[in-house]
């Protein structure tokens, strides 16, 4: 599976700029893949891309429209039905993210096989996978894991991707989640896969490779999360990686969505990630540390960079602030 | 979903013993729900029950035939299909653990919903469940966990229900696997789940009880293989145990499948197991060790295990040689 581009970018009738924020990943990581957006009546999210008709953005060699808002209460409604079908008829095919899928709605099913478009609904795997091996693959490999769900995982290997490539190096960025798989064109939905595959499925996704060459795995979830730590082992183990980056955002009251459960130390988080991480990779070792301080009072953010950046001898880095430059120099020192 | 008892015990046409491995257990743990055996021509296998004919084990009160056998190549024969069309006919609801489902061979899917009986592939979850609220509930819990995969996880869980209502206590068996759940007669095949929903599906499995009920949770994998860790991991934090029994096979000369693996020491798999419960479980303890001796020079079985006992300070037993009165005992104690 994988998503031609260039997009088009359906913001459909977001009601503010929030619900269209995977539409703004794309174009943020994506620019050269985006030929412009398509807003409904009534749509307050706009991403300073040129507004374009489906014809027009055809003409201009989009090949996929991309669903980057949410759907309101999960419901495909029929303005979006209408434009969507639209689109197939002039050769579109369609990719998605939603709970719901695309697929299951029998009328763009039907004007799919009738057009010869296809239909990525890319939090829903379609394939299958084999159990994981744990052999050693060649190729080198980074992983973010975080102290929680929704820390930036996303966003920073998104950045050492483009540093990598900025600097002549080979990289891939792989993605694991929704957002991530519609900026790559490809990717897996981890946490939709069928629990004894999770490794399994990340070694497909994450195959042999040059020597010299990095995957740059987005994370999921946390070892430390009561929900969802299962997904964050098997990643982990299939990612057999050489580098962890640790992300963090300083100001989380709690585990999201489970207000009894504190945030683990980064020292225990850590601790648990090489432990684990070991198995399948005995020589794996944290690169540095990604802190989402956009929360933070701007007067403490730096202190707090440089105290972690000496507790933990690693460079620390706001990648959102600052990129992530000493994350990558200290992966290729070593 | 509860499959209805009696049981009768369909072995097909089972090349021996070991093919029927399924029915035994069934027979062995819930003797008092087996009213006889179903042997086609060829079976080589025999479970010391009575052969019945589908009406004489209709006539002895079975609701249920449970297919107790491996089909195969995975294949139905037409020589099962034709005894289970008949068994539905006759009123038997069917159950079975296989790879490929009943519901997927148009005929017997027919036949079921002709006859009303219901089709249980116990391998495959059928209902969808909730993402882990990690909120503790009453009730004790008491896990089983391994050093690798097949180790004696689930003779061990059934070993301890049953000594557990021998001496009056308030127990129920959790099956997370497809055996378990015919023995148990309900159950989730955890491994089976959509990754989000692991430890959700444990919480549904194992919901709040009285405070001295124990529920005996069968465990799956080890958090140290590389396949299925993650299954282990999301199980353990579900079930927010009370209590582990430590499951070994000392003769095991690599992980199960992958030969590349070496099995970790007993005191690291107890404090990666003991590390990663505390998450949902602060007061999680180990109460014993179960050893699968039955790969061991005889001679060499009493000396491993007291020295076990010792080095752990806890009771170290073989669940199948000498039950696990002791493992009870101590789970009593504390």
């Amino acid at each position: 599976m994988a998503i031609e581009h260039p997009y088009l970018l359906f913001l459909g009738d977001a009601p503010d700029q929030l619900a269209a924020k995977t539409a703004q990943g794309i174009a943020h990581w994506r620019p050269d893949w985006c030929v412009g957006q398509l807003r409904l009546e009534g749509c307050k999210a706009d991403l300073g891309l040129p507004d374009l008709s489906l014809e027009a953005a055809r003409e201009a060699g989009a090949k996929t429209l991309v669903i980057g808002v949410a759907n309101r209460g999960g419901v495909f409604s029929e303005a979006w039905i209408s434009v969507l079908e639209k689109a197939m008829l002039l050769g579109f095919d369609i990719a998605a993210g939603l709970h719901n899928r695309l697929v299951d709605v029998p009328l763009l099913k039907a004007a799919a096989e009738q057009h010869g478009c296809q239909l990525f609904d890319v939090r829903h795997p379609t394939r299958e996978f084999e159990v994981a091996s744990g052999s050693k693959r060649p190729g080198k490999r980074l992983l973010a894991v975080g102290t929680d769900c929704s820390v930036g995982k996303m966003y920073t290997t998104l950045a050492v991707e483009k540093e990598m490539l900025d600097r002549g190096m080979k990289a891939d960025f792989r993605a694991t989640g929704q957002t991530g798989i519609l900026i790559a064109g490809q990717g897996v939905s981890i946490d939709a896969v069928v629990a004894d595959f999770i490794s399994g499925a990340v070694e497909y996704l994450s195959p042999a490779n040059d020597d010299d060459h990095w995957d740059i795995v987005e994370g999921q979830g946390s070892l430390f999360h009561a929900s969802f730590a299962g997904v964050s082992m098997g990643l982990l183990h299939g990612a057999q990686p050489d580098a962890l980056i640790l992300c963090h955002e300083p100001t989380r009251q709690h585990m999201r969505g489970l207000p009894d459960f504190n945030l683990p130390t980064l020292q225990a988080c850590m601790e648990a990630n090489l432990a684990a991480a070991r198995l399948t990779n005995p020589d794996v070792r944290f690169v540095g540390i990604a802190v989402n301080t956009s929360q933070m009072h701007e007067s403490a953010v730096e202190a707090y960079l440089r105290r972690l950046e000496a507790d933990f001898e690693l460079p620390t880095v706001d990648p959102f602030v600052e990129g992530v430059k000493p994350l990558v120099d200290r992966l290729q020192d070593a």
